[in-house]
């Protein structure tokens, strides 16, 4: 069985790693702040105290880390991962950054005799720690049958989208039209509130109609007002744009649709929404057009 | 039993108004081009040779017309409904039109003594011959009942949003959500197919996700290459966009996401692609993408 | 000589309606707030305590309002100007409005057997009261004619660009492109300020290249820390740009562009930036820019 | 003397390069496309065959190439500059390229012993031709004073910006801003040409307003159908933005605005307008409009 190691215990990163351990796989886990650990280390995983021992303890390393500086940090920072005599290793980077990152990452992973697979996942805390994630690879078949046991673990199902990026490029791609959807839906949302339509029926007429997307269904109570976890912050999706938004240029696609939902998260961001659930820019903007602007009319009485 | 009339046989137009024939309602219509009249007389229809006919000789009047203008020709044109002597008409508006000019118009039917509500449907051909239309109802509680058995012989679900004007902007809030949803889509399956991934394998993924938008479901085989019947073209989308856009700056909503939107639909259709489903805004993206742009650099070989 | 009325005593008002004192019309004034009209009385003008009593007492009457919905109040409001008897009147209407509203008033007063000029002015609060404004005049040559010795008062130039709306139009024009410009420079020089580069370098090489828009001369200071009276506000750019937005859809023209500057001037108003001059956007963005994100990579030292 | 060398004789190299030439400077040329060389060797220069001739041939090198990808190829790829022995040498590099990129090409410079100025120009063939353009540096002030005489024989401003790549980043922040405002007129004006109003009156109202651009003013003629040469052509433009809103996102900056003026860049090209120069957007957009909408209404007769 081959030593897994697991660095970037953010919630995702915990919950991966929980479902490896439980498995059976041994396990080795590193992350800059040690106290997110302990859950892991009680259940009897072992501890690197930097990037580099991580990669000498492990066959496989797994990271999933905040953005394009944390994994160039982890993987060729001092004491990086690839600092470590690293021939044979199978690295597995599920980070949602820029397929230029990712590109760069491979060719300096292979340089050092060791291979490299990107495999961010689609879907949240709650599936992670269910094993319902769905996995988004790219790079070498071979390589992704030696990862599978482990990418079992945690995920329903395991896509081969490509060659090395094609799972980063994949994942970007996604997100991009979910953070649009969201951009898309506050501003819908936001006209309708200030002509005073009631928010619950909004919300009804949508979740019966063809726009019935899937993560609308699941935050529609949270939009009215019930209590949830934060599955995906404000904050967050602001970054996981500015690398789509990047990627995007790269690729020569002109993307003002994204550039525009871009700029409502960041301004969420900068308005103190940045640790709420991205659900929250339909508040964000109902609030901004209420507060700044006069509607030119008002509807019928019922 | 009331006398229906029914302005605006477009295939939406055609198949509610078979449903209400089918239903035993006495029927009569009118249409600009009376040839897409003739299915409807062949079954029992009477035919009106004005506006102001088909007014004098119903008590609840059905239109459904493609934009602003034609709307206002339809009322208040020469020989207009609102040319007819309306005291006590019903008029049920249903065409996807500014918020604003359904206001003005309720205003301009009630001045007469005759009542008006906006019920747009959502939902395209197929369901509306099948009787499973979703109706957006704004206005009076009143008349809504009144028209009650009428809408129901097309519709599974009549939802009462508000006041007059309700219909109206409940049905440009949702599709505004659902066209820029299909140029958030464009711009991110463009960006994939830039770097050499599968279409297939992304909508594959797409259906598999969060974002696996019901409307989407449908587009999939057309997306990949299946002859459909086109459900909503794209000088539609670019029309109600245009509509959308207004009445978000009525209500004092900044809507870049819609507006950029609004440009792709546009750009779309001076390239061509007007008559074609909306979901060819996908191809129109990506190949725009292809012959202008460089990509920065290639993925792996997998 | 005619006997001139002017309501709307505004910054920009004051200054039009102190020229017309100043040159010897009769004047008579209105304003919602009586305060304003302190100066003016003093002055030798008359007040009229409503908009109707101001149409009563004038031939010629001025109108620069804040937004569409005060013009509607003023001139159809109760008590308002087309309240009293008005055969014969010009009104000069010279706020900046959706082009839609000012063909709408004008059909209103033409059937009131009064005439209308649309007539808005480009310049601000200084060049008004140094008599240096250029006029934008829409309507007809008699009653441009009529009008001249008034509007050559406070202006330099009186340009006829066309029939009525037509002033209107070209004042949202010339300014949807002037706020275009302040939101294209905001993000450009953030960019440059993230990467640590002096604004007042920046400033430095835009003034010496072919963007030196003279507008930006003369807010340079400003930019770079200097008091400034405010010309033209964040809060007044945004409800403009709605009025321009709106204008566009109904010229069926996609602008994008237009609509990012927009959400930008709605976020930087809900961020506390309303009454502050409308450069004043390039401190916001950068402020955004600064709190929310971090760079990818630093440039050289000097 | 030091002995220059110049890779990159597009309209502008070539201009800059024969300003060398007139200067005294001993000069060897190389481009891809040799039979743009000709003039230059008509005049005294010498002939290199690759990239990395040019380097050993040379003290101080000048390249000024079309995009990311040519400025690769002709530093790093094979024959490339820096495959020569390079010590002691100077590269200006002068193209419109992504902050990035000439950061990670500065850093190859320098470990092969070598120095590295970025130095892009503001201004077009004209200026070039006439020694009058504005040289943007960025790099070490021993090797901007090194750069000094042969800079100054095509410029009539050198402003040091900052270091290594303030001058490529300075060069992207003000046609950034140029771009957006030819992209905010466009709209603009095709509002106007929508509902009816003449060009040259509006580009009349621009010239005499605090909107006139200096760049409007020398394409006014051409956008009233005087022939020009072509100063920057659209597909030019577009490519040029592609960098400036991916160093945008490498900024943190959300850039809306810009990246509406690309989309519009990229549809007017694929439009069939990419060769034409950049103040055909205007034209573009007229046009897409025109044909794809109804107006809501038509302006008053004059």
């Amino acid at each position: 069985m081959e030593r897994i190691g697991f660095a970037g215990l953010g919630r995702m990163g915990q919950a991966m790693a929980g479902r490896l351990l439980a498995a059976g796989f041994p396990l080795t886990v590193y992350n800059r702040t040690p106290s997110r650990a302990d859950a892991l280390l009680d259940g009897g995983a072992a501890w690197a105290a930097t990037p580099a021992e991580l990669a000498a303890r492990s066959d496989i390393i797994f990271t999933i880390l905040t953005d394009d500086a944390a994994v160039e940090q982890v993987f060729r920072g001092p004491s990086g991962l690839l600092t470590a005599d690293v021939p044979g290793r199978l690295f597995i980077e599920m980070s949602t950054i820029r397929t230029a990152t990712i590109l760069a990452l491979a060719g300096a992973v292979e340089q050092r005799g060791a291979r490299l697979l990107d495999a961010p996942v689609s879907g949240t805390v709650a599936p992670a720690r269910a094993g319902q994630l769905l996995v988004l690879a790219g790079g070498r078949t071979t390589d992704l049958e030696r990862a599978r046991p482990a990418l079992e673990t945690f995920s329903r199902r395991i896509i081969h989208i490509g060659g090395q990026g094609a799972g980063t490029t994949m994942k970007l791609v996604l997100n991009m039209t979910m953070a649009c959807f969201w951009g898309a839906l506050a501003e819908s949302l936001a006209v309708g509130q200030q002509f005073g339509i009631d928010l619950a029926t909004m919300l009804d007429v949508y979740l019966d109609s063809p726009v019935a997307l899937p993560a609308l269904r699941g935050k529609a109570p949270l939009l009215l007002g019930e209590e949830q976890e934060v599955a995906f912050d404000v904050t967050g999706v602001r970054k996981d744009l500015l690398a789509m938004v990047a990627t995007a240029q790269d690729a020569g696609v002109p993307a003002p649709v994204a550039s525009a939902a871009l700029a409502h998260f960041a301004a969420a961001t900068a308005a103190g929404y940045g640790k709420r659930d991205l659900a929250f820019l339909v508040e964000y903007l109902a609030d901004l057009a209420h507060r700044t602007a006069r509607v030119a009319f008002t509807l019928g009485e019922p």
